[in-house]
C-alpha cells in the first residue's frame, strides 16, 4: 500500500497516529452503512478557521441524522486542536486541511438503536493543503451536468453531511470520463442543485443567483459568507431557483466551498468563458481580506 | 468495547481475524465515502446456498457503481468458503451468515479515479444466525410507512446494494421511534418500492402482487424465486406498481429477503392481522422445500 502524505495525522477517539496506520474496526458503522457525519474545515495563517460554524453544522447534521453525540462541543474542540497541533509539528509551512467524521458507533448488523454498542467513534484527520494559487484562479475549472439527479431531501436530505456520498461520487466519475473537472447535478425538474463538493453561484443579467436552501441543498459556510460579502459590495442577490438551461446562458458561473473559497467556472457543457468574470473576482477578493481579518 | 459474537470471524483480503479484531484503515473509501458495495449470503443446511446469484448481482452492482474488480469470481469465492469454514471450525452447529463487502480501495481525499490508490478490498463477515421458526413466522412483525421516500434510481439505484444506507437506517429508526418493528418507503406518488431491507409482496383481490424492478428497488433473489414458485403453484402474479392505499386494504402482506425468507406482516399502520395468511404459509413452505433440495 502506496504511503499517504506522511505527515497527514489521525486521530481516532483522541489518540492520533500517522495517517497512513489508522484503522478503524470493519464492524463501525460508519463502514457499513456509511452511517457516519463529516465536516472539512481548514486553517487561514495556520490558525483554525470557523470551526464554530462547522461545529454548529455538524450539530444540526446530528440532529437530522437521528445520531446523538455522547461527548461535547469542547471535547471535540480539544481533540480537533491536538489533531491540528500534532500535524503542524510535522509541518512547519503548510495550511492544515481538517476532517472530522463522527461515527454512530460500532456495533452488530442491524439498522436499529439497540444494535450500536458503543459511544460514538470520533475521527480526525489533518493533513496540508495548498490554498487555490492566483495561476490556479485565472485557469479555473470545467463542468458539466450529470446525468444523475441530485438525492432529494426527502430520501437523504443533502443538507446533511454524512459518510453516504455515492451520489457524489459517481456524478464525478461520470465527469472524469466525459473529460470533465467537476460535475453538477440538478433536481428532478432540471433546476440547478449543487455540484459535488460545492455550491453554485451565477451572474444572470447582473444579479448574483444561487439555488435556495429549501431546493435541498448543502448550507455552505461559504455560500453564506459570498451572500453577505456580496451584498456589503451592492450586488443584487437571489436566491431562487435556476433553470440548467439560464446557467449555460449565465454571465459568470462560480463555484463556494471551503477550500476553494470562490472559484470560477471557466467551461460548463460546451460553453466557454474567456476568464473569470469581474464579479467573480471582486467576490474572490473581498472573501480573502474578510478572511484573513477574521 | 463489547465482544461481539464470539464465534463470529472476518476476512480481510484473505486475513481471517476474529470479528471483534478486525480493522480497516481510516482512509478506505468504504469508510470515508460508504464507497462499497455489498451482499449477504447465508448457508441452508450448513452449505453455502445461491452464492452465485450473489455474486452475479455483485458483479452487476460493480458495473451499476463504476467500480471493477481487480479480484476473480474465482478468488473471492474461495476466500468466501476459507472464511465459512473459519467460521465453522467455531461454530459446530449454526447457520452462517456471510456478509461480502467489496470497497474501491484505500486513497487519498477525492471522488476521483486517481485518488484510489489500491486494488479493491475485499472483506468477508461470517457469525451463525437463526432461520425463523415456526414461532416466530407465527408472531410476524409490523410495518409503517416511513415518512421518508425511497432513493430515486436517477439519485442513487436501489439495486445496486451498496454501503451508502442511511436512507434505509433513517426509515428504521423512524419505525421504532414509532413502535413498529420496520418500516416501507414509498416513492413520491406513494407507490409503494421496497422495505429497509426486504422485497414486499401482498395478496389483493386474489392476485399476488409485488413491485417491479422499474420502480427502483433491489432485485432481491428471494423475490424472485417466491415469483417462481408462486407460478408453480398457479398463483397469479403481477408485478405492477401498488399505491400504499391498497397495500393497507391488502388481504395477505409479507416480506422476502435472504435471511428471512417468506415472513408475514401481521401489522401494517393502523391495520392488523389475525394470522399469516394462506398464500403467505403455502409460499413459506414450497420456498422452503425448493430451497432445502437446491
Amino acid at each position: 500500500m502506496t504511503l499517504f502524505m506522511e505527515k497527514a495525522v489521525i486521530s481516532i477517539n483522541g489518540i492520533i497516529t500517522p495517517a497512513s496506520e489508522a484503522k478503524i474496526p470493519v464492524l463501525d458503522r460508519g463502514f457499513i452503512y456509511g452511517d457516519s457525519l463529516y465536516e472539512v474545515a481548514r486553517t487561514v495563517n495556520r490558525t483554525p478557521f470557523q470551526l464554530n460554524e462547522h461545529f454548529d453544522r455538524l450539530w444540526k447534521s446530528s440532529s437530522l441524522c437521528k445520531m446523538p453525540f455522547t461527548f461535547s462541543r469542547d471535547e471535540l474542540l480539544k481533540e480537533v486542536l491536538q489533531t491540528i497541533e500534532a500535524f503542524k509539528k510535522n509541518d512547519s509551512q503548510s495550511e492544515v486541511y481538517t476532517r472530522i467524521m463522527i461515527t454512530r458507533g460500532i456495533g452488530e448488523m442491524g439498522l436499529g438503536k439497540s444494535a450500536v454498542q458503543t459511544k460514538n467513534q470520533r475521527v480526525i484527520y489533518c493533513k496540508g493543503f495548498e490554498p487555490i494559487s492566483d495561476q490556479k484562479f485565472t485557469r479555473g475549472m470545467s463542468l458539466c451536468f450529470s446525468s444523475r439527479i441530485r438525492n432529494d431531501r426527502r430520501a437523504l436530505d443533502p443538507a446533511m453531511k454524512s459518510g453516504n456520498y455515492l451520489n457524489s461520487v459517481l456524478a464525478y466519475l461520470e465527469a472524469e470520463e466525459r473529460g470533465f473537472d467537476d460535475a453538477i447535478l440538478c433536481n428532478a425538474h432540471d433546476q440547478v442543485t449543487e455540484g459535488t463538493t460545492f455550491n453554485l453561484f451565477a451572474v444572470i443579467k447582473g444579479v448574483l443567483r444561487t439555488a435556495p436552501l429549501s431546493i435541498g441543498i448543502l448550507d455552505g459556510i461559504t455560500r453564506r459568507d459570498v451572500i453577505r460579502v456580496a451584498k456589503e459590495q451592492s450586488i443584487n442577490v437571489l436566491e431562487e431557483p435556476i433553470h440548467k438551461d439560464e446557467l449555460l446562458a449565465a454571465d459568470e458561473i462560480f463555484i463556494t466551498s471551503t477550500l476553494r473559497e470562490v472559484f470560477p467556472i471557466l467551461k460548463i457543457e460546451d460553453r466557454s468563458f474567456e476568464h473569470p468574470g469581474p464579479i467573480t473576482q471582486k467576490l474572490r477578493i473581498a472573501y480573502r481580506e474578510w478572511a484573513a481579518q477574521s
